[in-house]
């Protein structure tokens, strides 16, 4: 990073900057580099057949030997999700709170990491010493237990990066440590970086406790079975779906590998507290009156392979939903899932239940804070210097304007971009220059292997199809041994297109032979021909333009 | 129609009912039928490349004889779509209020079908009578104007069909007719036929008025470019910013083939007015101060191929974006383009522009009444028995509960699928069978040519790709004459890919020789045999299940 001078104190993000790889950030002084989560994002629909999108870790792998640690803020997948891939590559060491560190653990056994990775579980007190830096820690509420901020201390100035943060003032794990905050600004911060999610949402983000209300309220009402679908991470919410089950003599079966995991890692943890006998096996719902089973399940966002989903469409092996259930929906779809949890709402009513959903019933709130409390994280932290992080660029931009009401100097923001490196010095900060930076796709084993003409043809083939022709010639005589022979795929259906399929190889045919007679032998000619006479032939009679593969066997 | 009695007047949907293929309605007693919309459906993400989904036809086409004429409700694509496709099989009259006639003119010209297309235009006064049935209107507010309720008046009773409405008190253009509501109410009606669009929100829909005020204040507080992305047929909407750029001294350009067309039929019909001077050509816009600019455009909707979508992604011919300028989200996306209108504002606000988008800022509002105008509806018409349509399942049944606290009994309520018939006598209504429906898609030229195994095909084929094997035979010497080769698309990007392809050739020509050697000439054997090979040995490399396609071509 020759562009960043030696007392500069460096800050970059490889994702987490308008989406594209999800959260990865690096600080830097000198010949230390303090990592801050290493997420994975989940592809838009566009990116098809791909897994998973990790950022380019390029500038990591190169500097390997100058970085002290990877910092977790929290154990989500968008900030968690890339460490197997990351530490594929390089092996650095983790450092995490108490759940986060259990997540992880998991991801690596089932990645076959887990036995060379070097994890440390981090308390809020603790203070990590390099030569040059430090790092301490603050406590945050979030949608996830043992959420923390990150403050790394560098020589120009502390660099303090809030993580995923609201302000629940009544929430149902520890509070966040405003004191801690307080004193951080005191102490004075160069920069903050902070969570952009709900900087378009003017109100301050609902209580955990009043979902609890909500659950309560359900629990009390409800004398069928009640069906709570919600995300596995949310320890919190299981733990309350959980009390309000024990309370009104309800056992409770779990639904969902994730679901499993967390309710195992949640009771291990302590997160998750009930009576022994709480938990039931799938195959004991049946013996139980309605009025004494809760089912909790994954499935929330409409994920069609989640048990929710398999419930909703009557092919779940263990449970029909029958007249009377409760499906309570706690969450909100993301923009990208609204349709397919759409889609099982209709499916679950046809089917008899009633369904209670996310926003209309208090029954979800979401994990960031709205525009209430990042300008209350701006006030403790008093920064000098500030970068929107966790974003789309116009949250990030509609942040950077709170900054600026909340006396954050207007050309001391930055909103930047991955790769983009902010300098910083005591009294000067400059976007100095870019680190390569990227999307990199995870399809299947393959990292990175899948790339924009890959993904070109299956568009191109989701769309319009294949049309295959094959054809063996003889090259020394002249003479086409065998075919033009068609095939199709995701075009038309072949036995019913019987006529077009067979004048298309006439008109083939002829062109081949016209060819021969000329004598052509080249290759990429004949292919050339096949496309150029299919193409507008079969676009005339269709309207569809599918991928035409010529392929030329030589006898 | 068998299973309706002669007595009995019979309701039915082919499309409206929980989506499916939308908006087309019959009517029918005795002989008769009375056809109500024939609406276009745009598909889901998972229909790849479907471009329209359309109703099955076949009750319509086989009973053509029978149909006394098509009534249109309004010009909305979801109501009038499926008319091109409906009159090629059936050339039956359409009746229409004055913009839909001019809407549904230009679609059969495109489509070469205006000249022998039987329509007539209705006013709010028609009676339009048949031998046994007639037909009367009401007029409605909605997004669009000329929008009707239509009666269709058989000897068991009257049957009321809404169309799409709200109440808006102050509309920009005319007003519901309330007391003709009230006087059809009064007559009786056998059974309503209410949109429950927005059955789940309980509020009063805002009036269209109000949102011209929001438009106003942009006008009044900007001063650099407005361009203004709204639906191309909320005509109401459009005269609105027409009018608020000539008060405020701006010209209006227009882009895109929609508005284009909306403003030219607008105007021939009387529903824009503007000075002469009004409108002007792109290439007009870099000649006046930008203040003096509004550019009215499609894409609000995030359409990739729309003009806004290009502005913002910078490839548009004639306009790009410079600091100052304001962009305005006259809509609200719909639940599948949330991603897509997103991402373009993020771009916006990247090239420097202000964005003011929908639901923020008052500048949309709904086409459809909430649960007070439903309940209003209902009150006004009265009806003994009430069948929701248009939405889907889960409003159709919240509609259904508002119409029991409106005191139709609940036994009276009727929540069908498409294709289930309700037969209606004076005091009795039941389902009483089903007539042919499902969806038709339309893709190219193909009508109902793409059934489920090629949409199958599509989606293995977008997220896996196709690997192509083809091997020459010589069955008579029991020998390979050419081949296997491997042509792979959209799995792996075959120049760095080597290894592994020559790693499968080898293995596949190793079986294939022992298939010859075992003098196996059948192709079908050969075929499984290749895809049973290459299957395991490509998922054990890639973890990915491409589409095997083995060819064989016989010399």
């Amino acid at each position: 990073m020759k562009f960043v001078k030696n007392h500069q104190t460096a800050v970059f993000a490889l994702g987490g900057l308008d989406e594209i790889g999800k959260n990865t950030y690096g600080i830097q002084f000198q010949d230390e580099i303090i990592l801050v989560d290493a997420g994975i994002k989940f592809p838009e629909d566009e990116l098809l057949g791909i897994d998973y999108v990790i950022p380019d870790y390029t500038y990591l792998v190169k500097n390997v030997d100058k970085i002290k640690g990877l910092f977790i803020t929290h154990g989500h997948e968008d900030h968690i999700g890339g460490i197997p891939y990351l530490l594929r590559q390089i092996n650095i060491p983790i450092y995490a709170g108490k759940l986060a560190i259990g997540l992880i653990k998991n991801k690596l056994e089932e990645h076959g990491l887990l036995r060379r990775a070097k994890l440390y579980e981090i308390q809020e007190e603790d203070v990590i010493k390099f030569r040059k830096t430090s790092v301490t820690f603050f406590r945050t509420t979030h949608s996830i237990p043992d959420s923390y901020g990150v403050v790394v201390k560098t020589p120009p100035g502390n660099i303090v990066h809030t993580g995923d943060f609201k302000f629940d003032f009544t929430p149902v794990g520890e509070p966040a440590n405003l004191n801690k905050m307080a004193q951080i600004g005191q102490e004075g911060v160069l920069c903050l970086l902070s969570d952009s999610t709900n900087s378009e949402v003017p109100d301050f983000t609902m209580s955990e406790r009043r979902v609890g209300e909500s659950i309560q309220d359900i629990f009390r009402k409800e004398d069928g079975r009640i069906i709570f679908a919600t995300f596995a991470s949310n320890i919190h919410r299981l733990q309350q779906v959980v009390e309000a089950s024990v309370e009104h003599g309800r056992k409770v079966a779990v639904f969902g590998r994730s679901m499993d995991s967390s309710i195992t890692i949640g009771q291990e943890l302590g997160y998750i507290k009930a009576p022994k006998d709480t938990f039931i096996d799938a195959n004991q719902i049946n013996r139980l009156p309605d009025n004494e089973v809760t089912i909790l399940c994954t499935g929330s966002q409409g994920e069609p392979m989640a048990a929710l989903s398999r419930i909703a469409n009557g092919t779940h092996r263990q449970i029909q939903i029958i007249p009377g259930d409760t499906v309570v929906f706690s969450s909100s779809p993301i923009p990208g899932n609204t349709l397919s949890v759409s889609r099982i709402i209709n499916q679950l009513f046809r089917a008899g239940a009633n369904v209670i959903s996310g926003s209309l019933n208090d029954i979800h709130t979401s994990g960031h804070g709205g525009q209430q409390e990042q300008k209350l994280m701006l006030r403790l932290m008093k920064p000098k210097y500030f970068m929107p992080i966790h974003g789309e660029y116009r949250m990030m931009k509609m942040h950077t304007k709170l900054a600026i009401d909340c006396q954050v100097e207007e050309k001391n923001t930055f909103i930047m971009d991955n790769g983009e490196v902010l300098a910083l010095s005591e009294n000067e900060a400059s976007i100095a220059g870019k680190i390569p930076s990227g999307s990199v796709y995870v399809d299947g084993n393959g990292i990175g292997d899948i790339g924009n003409i890959v993904l070109r043809d299956r568009k191109i083939l989701s769309e319009e199809g294949l049309v295959v022709v094959v054809v063996s010639i003889n090259m020394k005589e002249f003479r086409i041994a065998s075919g033009p022979d068609i095939i199709s795929r995701g075009f038309v259906y072949m036995r019913e297109s019987e006529d077009l399929i067979n004048d298309a190889q006439g008109i083939l045919s002829k062109h081949l032979n016209g060819m021969m007679e000329r004598r052509t032998t080249q290759w990429s000619e004949i292919k050339n021909e096949i496309t150029d006479v299919l193409a507008p032939f079969l676009y005339e009679k269709t309207k569809r333009r599918p991928m035409i593969l010529p392929i030329i066997m030589e006898i």
